[in-house]
């Protein structure tokens, strides 16, 4: 199967799709081919687009896409959101605008089956990128939900990420300020045609000022790896070459008003990550969780090749019976010296 | 610390507040209380209610308290919605709708800080969960906003599953067709006295006559304990003893409308899980997906105990130099015989 890397590396699409599925299904030739392609990675900007549903993320994505291939770049969109066209829960509207993608070959499409890959979605994303990286990919786009954790953790794949609003949708501003806002840094307001778009501005602005600079750690086995401290305040002044201020956006993605402008501001952020060092912080916290969680596969792995299912069964129905609690009755049977 | 568990036992709310905080934080104080409250556990009901915002299901967590507060239950309410207003991020009207709980011993509410919990807000839930379990309340009711992975598995947590809509969110209704419906074992349309309430039962209608029946499958290490086939389809007829109809309740929280209704339906399922055995099925697959955790971080523990901080660093240099994979560096560390 090592050919099948091979393939992807010399741009053979259907090695490509090939060797995704492989991925997501972490099968051992996924594995294999991870393993060969990885020298191959590091090269592409990760874009994250998370937004609730109704804030027209998906065909914000698309017009992205758009917008990056008229600069030359080769595209990847990965579609995580369960009710993204991308991934099938499609209405009319949104197939139609697909089609101006399908058909160039600089541009691959692909969605995850969420539903099959519980608790693993991020980790299947973080390969799936991996995959498009070494392919040649110059721009990923990782589209999500935004709401929940699975979320939060694809959205520390990428290395800018875009939080989506639209006007009139209030309650979603509540959700935003609670958890979404810290991991923005873009905020885009799509739908600016709408009425309302005065009001969301507002908000966002005024949550903006309120945040405190944000501090994101970056750590590993609890230690700290670097502090960056990101000022949120959204100023009409300068910023200085270590600070990315949020910057708010409006697009219309039915008619791509805006879009130029955003494309600039996620390329200004780029440059920003690459100048600051963070480009490559962001890249060793992420290399370094990957490690962290095979390294938890493998020892769990192993625990389970050494101890008898029936061992286990016993303790299980000693737990249902309250004689242990499970952290007790994992104490107790990893207490032996050969576990 | 032991005698915090015990202070809880005899029903000290102090306690209960102190000792919950304990185990948010996963303090070895917090640990230990589980322990000594384990053996108290399994009494309660456990029901997940989630929805997107602007479903008003907060209010209608609040109804379902009052409900059964007047049927004698003692009730606690887990908030883990980050905009929810029993986390703080109300508006002026949800504060006061609390008020009509306040005050009154049989009730006790708790928010998470989902924020300082990332990768652990189910395990930090169910830890909450177990203590007022212990703590003699009959029934607990989690609140979720149910769109991501954290929320999916925090309902895999509950006994009973409502899943919250309301007329006029459209796009959400993809959302729920893509994966919350799975969850749902009894769907609730609130805000029914608003427009378009018609027009959203018969959507979440024909989801539920084209979805296949969903067969649930109980693992543990891999195997199969069981296999549940639940029939999804809205039917007129009687469903059979070991079959579950996802029932559609309409609601109006603000008043109290259809909330008898709606808690006969949460009471006949916790009837129809002892009856068809599930009950002790989903307890079991609960415990055994919490005994995997504890050997899977005990595991980890000892790795990090065992390994130099400074090898630690070298991999991660030669990762970040694509010297290896990170699946190949953990490979070629745990292949030294003494770790």
């Amino acid at each position: 199967m090592t050919s099948l890397a091979h393939s992807v590396l010399t741009g053979n699409r259907l090695a490509l799709a090939r060797l995704l599925t492989q991925v997501e299904n972490d099968t051992p030739a996924g594995r294999e081919g991870l393993n060969v392609l990885f020298a191959h990675t590091g090269q592409a900007h990760l874009i994250g687009v998370t937004g609730a549903p109704g804030t027209g993320k998906s065909s914000l994505v698309n017009q992205l896409a758009i917008s990056f291939r008229k600069l030359e770049k080769r595209v990847a969109i990965v579609a995580v959101d369960p009710s993204s066209p991308f991934t099938g829960g499609a209405v009319l509207g949104d197939r139609v605008r697909m089609r101006d993608l399908s058909g160039d070959a600089g541009v691959f499409i692909r969605s995850m089956a969420s539903r099959g890959s519980l608790g693993g979605l991020a980790q299947a994303t973080a390969a799936m990128v991996q995959v498009f990286d070494a392919a040649g990919f110059d721009v990923i786009l990782i589209e999500t939900v935004g709401a929940g954790q699975s979320e939060v953790d694809i959205a520390r794949l990428a290395h800018t990420t875009l939080v989506v609003e639209a006007p009139g949708l209030g309650d979603d501003i509540q959700a935003i300020k609670a958890g979404i806002l810290e991991i923005a840094d873009i905020l885009v307001i799509n739908k600016a045609d709408h009425a309302g778009v005065e009001s969301t501005e507002r908000a966002l602005k005024s949550m903006l000022d309120l945040a405190h600079p944000v501090e994101k750690v970056f750590q590993h086995h609890g230690q700290s790896l670097a502090v960056v401290r990101e000022e949120r305040t959204h100023s009409a002044s300068e910023p200085a070459a270590n600070l990315w201020v949020t910057p708010i956006w409006r697009t219309v993605a039915t008619d791509g008003s805006g879009l130029a402008e955003l494309v600039g501001s996620v390329q200004a952020h780029a440059a920003f990550l690459r100048q600051s060092g963070e480009w490559s912080m962001r890249e060793r916290a992420r290399l370094a969780a990957e490690f962290d969680l095979f390294i938890q596969q493998t020892l769990v792995d192993r625990f389970r090749a050494r101890v008898p299912e029936e061992r286990i069964d016993q303790v299980l129905e000693s737990i249902q019976k309250r004689e242990f609690s499970p952290r007790e009755a994992a104490n107790v049977l990893l207490s032996r010296e050969d576990i």
